[in-house]
């Protein structure tokens, strides 16, 4: 693994539980953990119990006790780690979103698939019980034809002026260093998610905006760097089965800690989802007995549903921790049986599309395909 | 109608609106209101379009123009107006509690027994849509085998020692006028509903308590009274059916402004109702596919709901006021056809029972039959 | 007034009842109500205590003891009644959205500033008391700077095929008599809402679209007729202010039977409305202290709050007719004091020029400027 | 640790979690699990990462390298295990409740005293974020004076008629087992955080009741028990600060899964907490300016909230496996710095003292003192 900073801590805790909760041929083994700075490196490893350190992760493609290479490092990074890893045989794992733009993330996939091994990219947040259990349900043609998709990811920790650029939680911040700012940090599980439930998105018309426009550098608190991210961005989008959407997703909505949301709109009813309460999932049956119809809040903790036979009881439910014990989970199983239960590359490619189409988008101010 | 205060005007409301949205055979004609200050009851009549100003109710006994005598003063008077305006010949409609306590309540049964004349107590809140449409619920056996009760009416508009006693709203905290505290102004409607949707009560054990125990006078500020008046009181209860359930109603829930809530737990399934979103009742149905269960909230406001043809479309509910309406409208039906939809005399004095039987079982610290 | 449907019933309860709960200077007389059908009208009269009935509009225009004409009637007949009344020196009410399109609106507006008579548009939904609680804290600087508004206004009622076009509430399909679809019927309130509490849209972008192309006319259900309203609109925009803002409007979203939901975040805070839950806001304070921060629920049920006082006690919120009611209580309270609380034509020909825009933008695809 | 059933998975995951989020003195080392069933036991050490398995514990208390007795058994081996144990000088955890009755948890408490071994009893939930933030809000006196308690532990998983008696999940229904059934299970986790919230319960009357008296036993299905445990535990209660509460535990609340509530009353404001939601604390703050006053939902998942500093980002809850890594933490903080954080042996006491009370008002129908 390489980066030990939120990502890396939240893998490590998937990769020491996974095999505790799931029965899989295969287990994930803490090797070793790679980060810049040595010191840092060993505390992590040590706290986190990898069995080694290492700064450099170019030292890391040549050890033959290495099967995987998992990314949790910033976005600028992606594409050099992957394609490495990739030429030298290894399976590899990274962080969303897939790339810092479209030719980077059609070069991963191209590699990838000539190496012909397994990719996955982290959307964790498809691994809610409740959204994979909103899959079923769409799947399952409970909601009939689509009319409405309406996606929302908002957040508002950036809304103070204090906040720096750069450096830890802050280079999101840094276009240099993430490529873009919620597009391609909040709305990419939005539409990746969209995309999984619903299907392509085939054009679309956005807006982004920027609210603070200078701020200082972590690093050098003298020099105010001009902002160059997108602090918000929203579309209106057409899908390819004639239903329609919005999204939107910011970093200026007061008291939204992590407000990623949907709700599916459909001829014979309709889901809607809310992560800051990720064990729920709200559901409208219009074939219900009219007079006691209504929205039902599904609890998602029974040993029916996705993935929950694996935990606890009913009345239990897991949060957003658990999402990324769910990817290792179904990553392994797919090593056992061959299937295909992650998304990979490929998949993180389609969201990139869309990213990329909504940031064209709103420099243009014009409709546009996105090639889906 | 007697009384110009908070019920007054709710009642006036309910007659005015009724004809306009519902077809009856009869009318509610706003004939004479009668309050002792003239000049009150005169702008009272000009505001609410009632034909003519009274202050002594007396006069009111003998007009052939008046049919019924609506009753909203506080409870000290109840009797001696009920049982003179039957033997007049009247019918005679009442607010809740029917009366000061158990000996009082049996005469006016007695009385309108004799008389043969129609009656009603306004339990009003029997008349939410929602709590309507529980009562058909229960009834059609959705629940199945009933095993808990919960009722709870919490208020917080007593917590101030600054509140003082007596006259208009705090009559309430008067026991020369009220009879009771929370039991017979709140717990009433609790228990009221409770043996409407589970039969009767047949055991008990309570508590009540008086947190402040001495006020101002409102109409003597340098007197300091004693509050005999219970501020709260909470009671386990066993069920003739074998359920079993807790009451519960105070006037120092800090938050809480009408909190009037229930749960009935069965064997298929639950429902909810909280006066404080009165449009919507909670419903569980343990017969829906286990995967996709989950708590519904019924929107009461769909024609085939209790009421709700007479009303507006859907996503319009109704609120407290509209349960006045209700009871006027069941009423003027009774009137109509002869069959009885409202709670009469009879019914307001099982609920008498128990509210008594609570204030006993308080005092006493013990377990006690209720009689019914 | 002129109608007998759906709002002809809404505003004669609102007429009604004005006078018995606020003191105002004038008062609301129920004179006279027309409708084409002599016999419907008749009994609607009857009903609502309209002193007369009349089926043709024209001859109130002459009547002396009329001072205002209230048009409930299709958007189609907006115009030529408000044009011909106010010629006849009458003030003119008329139900939303204000005209046909905006060629209508202007001409209207014209009129109206010539006659220097006093015009009311019906946008009833400022009048919930949650709402207008809203206005004041915007206005107060409560949230500060303002970032992000989001509008939805939702229906589910469309979405079978079996509706048919044409007669009473299906002329919303029929572009004859409605103009738009949900455009001018639903994201007018919410465009009428947004623009008062955040100032001018001054662009956007937008989308419509039709899901059922062909539904039966109701008067002759052997026609096919071409569906030529928009049954969805959902719109990106820019305000005056710096903000950015999404807006949704359906009859397609199945479950939703009245979700009239606005957000507002800002610096300081945010604010959210549920017409389903109207007598609800949510509300956001970020300078409460961190650690027992969080999303109130204010319920809008206390004296202090707009329009409360006149009403009943806390625990007992309104519901939807009462935003009539205080449509009217401002009208006249404009009436007598000359203050301006009411939005009149030209604050409706601000909604029509963004409808308007909104229309065109999704027709040619591209980004428009509102003129505002 | 012996045991290795629902709550030795539950326990083992805390184990080898707490290290990795919190900074102790001293680590939580996995030496041997133990279970009657040898391979059951091995399997179980290899899966959570145990050094060995053992099945016998007595084998246990001889071991220098072992400092810890871990009780996850049911609830009539707690005492014979504990008093070994401390006399062996280990010290002891157990889970809740303490004993099967008074008079064992007497004679752990003396044991546990004499031998001056640290103990602990799992009260796991008042570990939840939100609890520890309502216990820190009731000591900063920001409710002031309490009023009220209400404490409710619902589920509904023995309604079915074919669950069997012995067994797994189902020894809770053998009171030869588990001593009691509702009350000892669930109302002791609600009377042990009421009791640390709101001091001592002093005095009580009780209802116990048995919905279904017979059941097939699990190991036995032709035999059938008399089931002697109680399904559903209320209570009125009595504290020593004045206050007064209502208590309800029951397995028969459909739709109720895990639904531990309480709702505290004071002065000045109110908290409530559900376990459903477990990152949320509602709180009404009385001394918020009135007209924008409302219940507020305090998401727990910020930095400066209990012990959330050690987890995620905001936006990111925890949930109910997260409160034993707690509960380790704080009891590896007391090892280090001999501080009091944990419930011991004579917290667990206090809590059997009044189960106990409930089980004998229940049974003579008569208000007792507890002797607190």
């Amino acid at each position: 693994m390489i980066g030990t900073g939120f990502m890396g801590r939240m893998h490590s805790n998937a990769f020491s539980k996974v095999n505790s909760f799931f029965d899989l041929d295969h287990k994930a083994c803490r090797k070793v953990v790679c980060a810049r700075d040595g010191s840092k490196a060993a505390e992590f490893a040590e706290r986190w119990s990898w069995q080694e350190a290492e700064t450099d992760w170019q030292r890391l493609l040549d050890r033959k006790d290495i099967d995987l290479i998992d990314i949790c490092v910033p976005n600028h990074l992606h594409r050099d780690i992957a394609v490495a890893a990739l030429a030298a045989g290894k399976m590899v794992a990274t962080e969303k979103p897939l790339s810092m733009n479209l030719e980077q993330g059609r070069e991963m996939v191209d590699v990838a698939v000539k190496s012909g091994k397994k990719t996955m990219v982290w959307f964790n947040q498809r691994r809610f019980p409740a959204v994979t259990l909103a899959k079923q349900m769409v799947d399952s043609g409970a909601l009939g034809r689509i009319f409405h998709y309406r996606g929302t990811y908002l957040q508002d920790w950036t809304i103070s002026e204090d906040a720096p650029l750069g450096g830890n939680a802050f280079w999101r911040l840094d276009v240099t260093e993430a490529g873009s700012g919620v597009t391609g940090d909040l709305l990419a599980h939005s539409l990746d998610i969209a995309m999984w439930l619903n299907g392509p998105i085939v054009e679309l018309s956005a807006i982004t905006e920027t609210f603070i426009k200078e701020r200082k550098r972590q690093d050098d608190p003298d020099t105010i760097a001009k902002v160059e991210i997108d602090d918000a961005s929203q579309c209106l989008v057409r899908f390819a089965n004639g239903s329609i959407g919005t999204f939107e997703a910011t970093r200026y909505a007061c008291g939204r800690k992590n407000a990623h949301e949907f709700e599916i709109n459909g001829e014979f009813g309709s889901i809607a989802f809310d992560e800051e309460t990720p064990h729920e999932l709200k559901y409208y049956n219009h074939k219900d007995e009219s007079s006691i119809r209504g929205w039902r809040t599904i609890s998602v903790w029974d040993a029916k549903q996705p993935y929950m036979e694996h935990w606890w009881v009913p009345g239990m439910g897991l949060s957003y921790e658990h999402t990324f014990v769910h990817a290792v989970a179904d990553l392994l199983a797919d090593l056992g049986d061959g299937k295909k239960r992650v998304p990979d590359f490929s998949d993180g490619l389609l969201t990139q599309m869309v990213c990329d189409t909504i940031l064209a988008s709103a420099k243009n101010k014009q409709w546009m395909k996105t090639g889906l």
